[in-house]
């Protein structure tokens, strides 16, 4: 009986043969193959996968499964929907995507810094107008969530030269860095913040944290980027906050539902820019080397590497 | 008699009296008066002005004048509009300044780097489409020009982690930086270029330096950055490389009449980000004191700053 690793996808995903490739090449010892591609036997034998956002009935059609390794940083979706499955999921920790995260981060807080919405409506209408300049020296830049990505972004951003905040559940200390921590002091950060990055894994404490009132607590004119997840949000005060130019704009890479449905308002707002979940791809080679370490750690020792709390999500 | 310092700029220049009263600030001992204010007896007194794009007719106006100290980096205009007229100019060569555009070359570099343009288009027909990543150690970004703004530039892009080239008129040396001289190694390194950012300035030498034959060295795809001046690129070869998709997409700052007439054929390009010069703004509180300091040690010691070689223009 042959033994497979597979890998577990939705069926639309669109790069699962990079993924069974650049896994392969990583696990020449294992006979990698797509969810969808499996017979029978193959169900039957297997003990671990690689997923990247399965379905839980997926899951439940491998019976002798005993652990998945997520090739995505956020698997907050997958550890809700486990319900009375006994399943460890290892999610992936990658430093190169920190650094690809970050770099967004970067990227887009740039975007606003140097008014690039602003310029490209000037475009569409034809119009040649300077606006006043203001230094990245006096602009505040605030990040909510202060791990692996939050501590690599607040780094990239103080290089270049903004004030950097940061908030997170429990207090850190970056060097250059304003860390906060608890509700009260969030408040107090967001008042003086120019920009707000929003990196907080989705977890019952999170979910809905950017709610009216905290969004209320942001400088009139304020911005923000979401590359969290969409539910980190209080859409509806978000969308109020925009309307009403409380925020002069959102850059948003995570919605509700994902893809974001053709009606939704994101598309048209003038005060929006919507990007298809972009912000922090995975880096395959890397990803299938770490998954190839864990994996192949696994089959030597039988020991597992250290798996989701289902409690904290992450 | 009062002696003045005029502050001399275009009538429909926006910011004049941010200007005045910066200045002001910067020498408590001058009084700083803009052009259109000045009365007959002022036009004869002055022996220094403070010019941003001034006209030659305006500085005709004030026969006493020995020179000017421009609040602009780029004073190629006024140099070949000087005729008989015996003018040093003095051009600003403010630290801060280089600060401020290297910022935009790390924004707008990113800008390209992480596919803003096409998810821009994408968000306009709603179109949730993931396109694959590419790190910024698998491009190549060329710099032409390596003076101060040029040099401040490959830092920044080095830090950002992409591959950095940099050609000018003579061979400069940047730690982790490849250097090009010469027109043969400009095709050279034009033929690695993913994306090309202009920084040099408008002589007899560089116009129309980016030719048919320049920019069809550079690969399939490639894009470019223009911050320098308009007539530094062939606008008909630029467009015909636009059309036919050779290159993916251009980010111009400076075009050949300005502000940009509303007819022109980059407002509606679909491969063009069209900016209003705003890519190096002058920092008034910085400019205003080197231009303090020049003028008080004039004042005192008689001795004029390091003025334009009238023959290369810088």
């Amino acid at each position: 009986m042959r033994r497979v690793l597979p890998f577990v996808c939705p069926p639309s995903y669109p790069f699962w043969r990079q993924w069974v490739a650049a896994l392969q090449e990583a696990m020449p010892d294992e006979h990698v193959v797509v969810f969808h591609e499996l017979d029978a036997r193959d169900l039957a034998s297997c003990d671990v996968a690689v997923v990247a956002n399965p379905s839980i009935e997926d899951l439940r059609a491998l019976p002798n499964l005993k652990w998945v390794h997520s090739v995505w940083a956020g698997v907050e979706r997958l550890v809700a929907d486990l319900g009375d499955l006994d399943l460890k999921i290892v999610r992936l920790v990658d430093p190169v995507m920190a650094e690809t995260m970050s770099e967004a981060v970067l990227a887009w807080t740039l975007y606003l810094h140097r008014d690039m919405p602003r310029y490209a409506k000037q475009q569409a209408s034809r119009e040649w107008l300077e606006h006043e300049y203001v230094g990245a020296g006096d602009k505040t830049v605030s990040l909510l969530g202060l791990g692996a990505l939050g501590t690599a972004s607040a780094v990239k951003l103080r290089g270049a030269g903004f004030q950097v905040c940061g908030w997170s559940r429990t207090r850190k200390s970056i060097s250059g860095v304003q860390c906060y921590a608890g509700e009260e002091e969030l408040l107090q950060m967001l008042g003086r913040t120019d920009i707000l990055v929003c990196l907080l894994p989705l977890t019952s404490k999170t979910e809905g944290i950017l709610s009216a009132e905290v969004l209320g607590a942001l400088p009139q004119g304020a911005s923000i980027i979401n590359f969290a997840r969409g539910p980190v949000v209080d859409e509806h005060a978000l969308r109020r906050a925009l309307d009403e130019s409380k925020l002069s704009h959102a850059v948003l890479d995570v919605f509700n539902r994902e893809p974001l449905p053709v009606n939704a308002w994101q598309w048209a707002h003038p005060r929006v820019t919507v990007l298809p979940h972009i912000s922090g791809p995975t880096n395959r080679r890397t990803a299938s080397a770490l998954a190839a370490a864990n994996i192949l750690n696994y089959r030597t020792t039988g020991v597992l590497p250290i798996s989701v709390d289902r409690k904290t999500g992450y």
